[in-house]
């Protein structure tokens, strides 16, 4: 007999939406992938070369500190800080394998099986899957279109009561849409409030602009209150070396430190090297992938605006949610076949939560302008 | 407000005996650390090679499949179908990011909170915190010296009801002990008899004979009962990389699929490129490792024959269980003493369980056969 809280799971979504796109014949040209967030460009050079002398090291082939690489945990406070201008320490940090991993242990280090962590709906499917496999409960506020997809703080307010955590993402996967900077210090307050931590999850922080970052470090209580979460994986085009990062105060680092030292030992040692290295010299590099992406977020704009019946309700950093044109159809449908027909391949609504079949996910950023471009003739041709 | 599950666990234990080592002024000679097990010996030249190529290549930068490398599933399945006589495919496998996140998602595949799983006394710590901090309790069976450490099959019975795994390891942490075939065999039969599943944990299977082996897998059933996990941390030398397999039948492989699309999405891509491409090559270059702890082993049986008050009580693949000669005093002590004052670091046995305060767990194989000569001097001398 298995597990029930991990048998009654549903299969990962991600491996189904990429069969509907191996099923596609290729008929309209090669298949748009817009499911999986991963950046259609290869990491640069130095990255990979970085990479590959760590990895042939015998340094990095022993065992290594729990909580990461020691010039990684620096290299990457100081970062943080010049981000958020803060002064976090390296113990105020700690490396681990992909943000999915970070999420799980910031959400361990605070909540066991039968807490509840707030969320909102639309959410990010990996995050409810994560808590449900765990025995955590889930609730939700909702996010709604004509709210820009941001949740209400008075819904907020009331869902805190009985919570051990509010798991947000900012930019938000899956709708795109950027927490402005006084909301997200109004749901601190509340969480402070509430004694809930506040989860932020920042996997897409660096494709929004520095003008719409948040103060939260600001707060002198931070500490108290607020667990960051972040991947290497989009930044640095570097997924398949599974890197992510927490940054929190020490009582939740040593617990996540317990954690990891369970469930990982460490974090793979020579890709955190690379990235120590990699942190400074390539912040160009990542500030014109910002510039590309914008661009692509335009030619999303574009391409929509000429298309009948198809609607964006938000676009963001990386992601845009669209309204499809086929009224009460299921979105796993719609993006099964649009995949399979139109040989474009997203996620579906549904994947995101309860009542949201009207609406598709478009990892839009993963695709060139000129891809983006091709949107309209296959959207356009399709129907269902 | 902390997860009580996660803020009561112990502090991780191997940081603290390295602290102990730290703290030795290395007026005896450099430090023997036969701590944390991790061999002595670097990874061979061709893995370093293979390693450096697939982390410098765009080709592992992306997402890769969950389960893992479709190349090293098949070449791992092979290979274990070659030593146990079965004929496993791919999908009867699952690449972990090291053998501690494989106890995890093997115990969370088939336990949730308020479950409980059977160990034995000693046992891993690591495994014991992984069920706590989960809300998974922990059972164990009694192993004795007089029994060289191995559980007797009537304890097992008894303590088999109601729980939902028994996990052992073999060859055994801490003790070396070697679980004997027909002994292995009776507690599957009896995990069969009371729908239990068997967690086999063979980190160390490649530093035993091959007439050691089990034949577990030559049971019909045996996908209805055993979970079998495995590390290429110490047979490659590649902890720092973070790569374990789970072997079992189809049911639990897709449930660890579901629980590992949420804990990694998948395991560090370029180091299963590169294991894959080793395991058949490098199989001379494990067995020269092998016959060389073998030598390792003698010379530990040759060193504390000549100490007076100290007696190995099991010595086996990776690890000896020493007897030291301070009654009633606790392991703790005696381990950090002989850490600071003596320059050998090992485990005390309190890390591996109650009442196992009379021993010592030394990693022999962590160092060759000169330096574990200079035990009998270092030890000779030491005193509390």
């Amino acid at each position: 007999m298995l597990n029930s809280f991990v048998d009654e799971l549903e299969a990962p979504v991600i491996p189904m939406a990429q069969a509907w796109g191996q099923a596609y014949d290729g008929s309209k040209g090669p298949l748009i992938d817009l499911s999986q967030a991963a950046p259609g460009y290869p990491p640069p050079a130095e990255m990979l070369a970085w990479l590959g002398e760590a990895a042939a090291s015998p340094e990095f082939a022993g065992y290594g500190p729990t909580p990461g690489e020691q010039a990684l945990r620096e290299t990457y406070a100081t970062h943080v800080s010049a981000i958020y201008n803060t002064k976090l320490t390296a113990d105020q940090t700690h490396i681990t394998s992909g943000c999915n991993q970070a999420f799980i242990v910031a959400a361990m280090a605070v909540a066991g099986a039968g807490d509840t962590v707030l969320m909102t709906n639309p959410c990010y499917f990996n995050h409810e899957a994560s808590l449900s496999m765990l025995g955590i409960k889930s609730a939700y506020v909702d996010c709604n279109s004509d709210n820009g997809f941001l949740p209400d703080i008075e819904d907020i307010r009331s869902a805190l009561k009985g919570v051990k955590a509010f798991a947000i993402v900012s930019p938000n996967n899956p709708t795109g849409c950027i927490y402005p900077k006084s909301l997200l210090q109004k749901i601190y307050q509340a969480c402070r409030d509430a004694d809930v931590w506040l989860i932020l999850d920042e996997t897409y922080r660096d494709f929004m602009a520095s003008d719409e970052r948040h103060a939260l470090f600001e707060n002198a209580d931070w500490q108290d209150g607020l667990i960051q979460l972040y991947s290497f994986s989009k930044s640095f085009c570097i997924p398949g070396h599974r890197l992510g990062a927490v940054v929190a105060g020490e009582p939740v680092i040593n617990a996540i430190f317990k954690v990891m030292d369970n469930l990982q030992i460490c974090a793979p040692r020579a890709a955190q090297s690379a990235v120590a290295k990699a942190i400074v010299p390539l912040a160009d590099w990542r500030e014109a992938n910002r510039l590309e992406i914008q661009n692509r977020a335009s030619a999303m704009r574009k391409a929509f605006a000429e298309l009948t019946g198809w609607q964006i309700n938000s676009i963001g950093a990386y992601f845009a949610f669209v309204q499809h044109p086929f009224e009460g159809r299921s979105s796993i449908d719609v993006a099964k076949a649009m995949a399979e027909q139109a040989g474009v391949s997203c996620l579906p609504g549904a994947f995101f939560g309860e009542n949201q079949d009207k609406f598709l996910r478009i990892a839009f950023a993963n695709a060139d302008v000129k891809t983006i471009g091709l949107l309209k003739g296959r959207l356009q041709a399709f129907s269902l």
